[in-house]
């Protein structure tokens, strides 16, 4: 396998060439001050260091040992506790925390890029300060002052770590079906009882505290989502001078034996009667849940990015190394025995296919931090327009960069041939890894119903139309010939998108169903079209810096030419699929199956 | 996991109402005599009961324990040797066998069936004898009378198994640079000595003898492919009594650690000087290998469509027993706490894609399938078009079948959620198990490489022409209008399926690099096309007995529709990107990517 390296310069490039989030960063009153690019590259630079030598070599180790499990206890494979040592006294844990609590307040476009680098290394490592950075988020939006100074500081201290305890083995998705009880006791604190299933690092051995949040139903709480409350609930409770008092009634039945992720714990935890404080309101839970679970479902898209990211440079290794066969049109190094197989037609439409997704998404993915950096820092209506494409765009970053990761992930295993299949490569290990991103935090057919349903029909288009009105002014605005390329695509594209949202509304009138129907087509046609937007700004960014000769800039407007050609068209399909209704999928009955 | 259950209705629906394949029986005298409705039905009967019973239970423990090395010696897992035993004794390693061998002489549309239900109960342990039938098709073939009757007779009798011995580990795909040398020694054997890596079935022990077929060069054989020979290399040489004698110079090193088929032995195999006997002519070794090699690769098409039927029953069963969240348009089952996750409009949408793929794919494979049977017992005309069809078809049913039957391998695991990550479900088992059957025996780049270079351009057009030829004299025979929602887009595909040939070659005719640069999506243009051949023929077959009142006519009616409306669009993206040309991939520097 080679060795990860971060692609600092493609990061830098999305930053400041194409996105001037610099120009943005001096505008925030909230960001000017402590932020700056001279800050963001020299934290970038850090974290690729930590990313490179100290994540990404735990990886292979980590999925053949696993973590183990005894009486209770968890055991982390060998080197993760030193690594997670390593992070948390960097400062890392702190990074985009707020700074009242000792966070480093940095914002979601450089939190977003310091996780691609972690998920690159090893998506099992990464997923222990990822859960803890969500349930931060949630805790010091929410929490109470109290709370805050007891929790969230040691949180950002990397001291200890947090998890996100929703599902039930009855319930799954249907979080209105839990039935995990909290029942207040007389100083305001509350007694939680229940057991959840699939939760990530809710027992490890890295940190000696762990703080859950957990989704509960007080007595007399509604049925359904209305009734959920959010309860923080330690697994050593805290003195009042703040030390580590005495064990909760928390603790882990079992962990489970899965496809991949082999080193992150995922656990069932059982409480019983634990000591639990409420976070915001009672009833309100699902709420404060959803802040940190948007932001996991964006951290979650990035792991399919980080996947994708190393399994081309893997694949791309292999192939510049791997000598069989001759080129079609003859032979390109007839000195030796055989041509490198870059010679083929496939395997360049594999690793290119690669290429342009990775630095789509990274792109993109950076775009939607960037939407949700202005809602949290901005004012008026540049805060509005932040909130309404991040809340569009949260679902598609959740699918749209899983499914293109696990794509990616696929295709460098296929460059490799049989030694793809093979543990000791690693290449498979990345399929394995990355093919839950597709699954947990809302499987990606739920985040399709969520920006369908929700999102786009919910808000009667007009969510939809922010983002449409964004890339028209884009392409209006957009005049040099130069750009003729992908402009003309992008229009028609775009054009495409807004009628079939248009249809797709209407059709809904008559009947809802349609939505559910051509939900998954509708957000791939909207993600396939979005990349293309963020493709053609990279395009316009590069061609402006091609007079340089870097290579970088050539490399950018070939891959951009690619993505334009080859991969933008996979809409049409999806387009034909997404207005064919909702009949083929119902009119069969249930027994005919 | 969901028992298995063998479609067998399906099956005696493609056999009979699709092919009617009892009247091609009937005319071909070399099958007259033993192969009939009757006798098919009672073997597809028996095997059913096997696959389930005795095979698909093996799975999962295969799985957990997997093949075990112990100083060269291979133990397979527990039960194993206990199943194959009772599977040779039922006369299933003869089945596809010469009749003057000790075969049972049944004709491949039987066998291949037979094939699917191994591969759906367990891929693991389908390789064992499907390695073997491989191999004595090769033997019977191309061996001498006394190879044969010393061999051949023993791998039909289930008492030996066999392995197919090519690749090396500087050369992978490229046969051509292989460096096992076979020395000629007096009596007409011939000195084997070389490293083969990756030879499924190498070792094992299921059965005291195995034998080789392995690709050597003579010391003054020709550079490249057209010095290659093949030769039958045994573990124990055999007495002229036929007991077995000493054991050969034939040793297993290691076996790999895999993403999947953890109970197939996947070995390295040292031959030091091991005896060996030719088999054919000298120097046409590749073309006594490819007997094998094609007969291989329609079964590991087979292995796709086996792990996607898998798929879908257990995906099937679990959306059935799963409640959770109500239906977008109200709740269908008001009763219960919550509806069952098949009303959902995205989960009914990954069902039938892969109720419509496995069908459609049983179907279309069993189809070229009785193409190879007009090959091998037809005469003039039908000989020359099914050996014809079967040529065009092999690459396709190797990689289309495969990339289906992983999709719905992934699909299946999708509709499990989170617990499709689970191990002790089994779902997730499938998708590690199918992955590499896109990979070996010919990676699926390669085959669309063969498909559209050497059968496609190779003949100038004609192979594609004959099925042209057909599906359009079909469209001409089909008047009732009960059929024109098949018929119309049938006509449609086939006549763009024509034009992008054309286009293709001509392109070619500048450029021989269009066609690597096309060939993947080539490949999926014709897959899709013609598996909306075979579904048109299937409503058809339904919609005659739709009177019948039997769910299983109407369930395939709908099923067709489906595949119309939702799956065949497929093919437009693919045609837009395979007319694309190769400038995208080859005008970029290989420093660039």
């Amino acid at each position: 396998m080679a060795d990860y390296q971060v692609p600092l310069k493609d990061m830098s490039f999305v930053l400041y060439d194409v996105l001037k989030i610099d120009k943005l960063w001096q505008k925030l009153p909230a960001l000017a001050e402590h932020v700056d690019r001279e800050t963001a590259d020299a934290i970038l630079q850090e974290c690729a260091k930590i990313a490179e030598q100290e994540i990404a070599p735990l990886s292979r180790q980590g999925d053949e040992i696993g973590v183990s499990f005894d009486n209770g206890q968890v055991t982390t494979a060998p080197g993760y506790k030193a690594a997670f040592a390593t992070y948390a006294q960097g400062g890392w844990t702190a990074l985009g925390g707020d700074i009242e609590y000792g966070g480093m307040g940095m914002p979601k476009v450089i939190t977003g890029l310091h996780e691609e680098m972690l998920c690159s290394g090893d998506i099992s490592f990464a997923l222990y300060p990822g859960l803890t950075a969500g349930a931060a988020l949630s805790l010091a939006k929410h929490g109470s002052e109290t709370l805050k100074q007891r929790y969230l500081t040691r949180l950002y201290a990397g001291d200890w770590t947090a998890s996100m305890c929703l599902t039930e083995s009855h319930a799954g998705t249907d979080l209105g079906m839990i039935r995990t009880k909290a029942i207040p006791n007389h100083d305001g604190s509350y007694n939680i009882t229940g057991n959840k299933i699939f939760i990530t690092a809710g027992e490890h051995d890295l940190t000696e505290n762990i703080v859950h949040l957990v989704l509960a139903k007080l007595p007399d709480a509604p049925t359904g989502p209305k009734g959920i409350s959010l309860f923080l609930v330690p697994k050593y409770k805290v003195n009042d001078d703040e030390s580590l008092g005495a064990a909760n009634h928390v603790s882990c039945g079992s962990i489970e034996h899965k496809m991949g992720i082999h080193a992150s714990a995922t656990c069932v935890i059982n409480f019983d009667g634990a000591e639990g404080y409420l976070i915001g309101e009672v009833n309100k839970g699902l709420a404060c849940m959803f802040t940190m679970m948007n932001f996991e479902r964006i951290g979650v898209g990035i792991q399919g990015i980080g996947a994708g990211v190393r399994s081309y440079q893997n694949a791309l290794e292999y192939a510049k190394d791997s000598i069989q066969g001759r080129a079609l049109s003859g032979a390109k190094s007839p000195e030796k025995s055989a041509d490198s197989i870059m010679v083929h037609g496939d395997v360049r439409r594999m690793l290119l296919n690669m290429k342009a997704l990775n630095e789509g998404s990274r792109a993109l993915s950076t775009y939607i931090s960037m939407q949700l950096d202005m809602a949290t820092y901005g004012e008026g209506e540049q805060q509005q327009q932040g909130e309404s494409l991040a809340a569009l765009m949260t679902p598609l970053a959740k699918a749209f960069f899983t499914d293109m990761g696990f794509d990616s992930a696929v295709a460098g295993q296929q460059v490799f041939g049989g030694h793809g299949f093979i543990r000791e490569w690693g290449q498979e290990q990345l399929v394995r890894d990355v093919r839950i991103a597709q699954i947990y935090e809302g499987t990606n057919g739920v985040q399709a119903m969520d920006l369908l349903v929700r999102k786009v029909a919910g808000s009667k288009g007009q969510l939809m139309q922010i983002f449409l009105n964004e890339v028209k002014d884009y392409i209006a605005d957009t005049s040099s010939t130069n750009m003729d390329e992908f402009i003309e695509p992008l229009k028609q594209a775009i054009g495409e998108l807004s009628d079939l949202t248009t249809y797709l509304l209407s059709a809904a009138e008559g009947n809802i169903e349609e939505l559910g129907a051509a939900a998954n087509d509708y957000l791939h046609v909207f993600g396939y079209t979005a990349m293309a937007y963020i493709w053609a700004k990279m395009a316009e960014a590069a061609l402006s810096k091609q007079a340089s000769g870097d290579d970088f800039y050539i490399s950018k407007i070939h891959t951009a030419r690619y993505y334009f050609t080859r991969i933008l068209p996979r809409r049409l399909s999806l387009i034909v699929s997404a207005k064919s209704g909702s009949d083929c999928l119902f009119n069969i009955d249930e027994d005919l199956f």
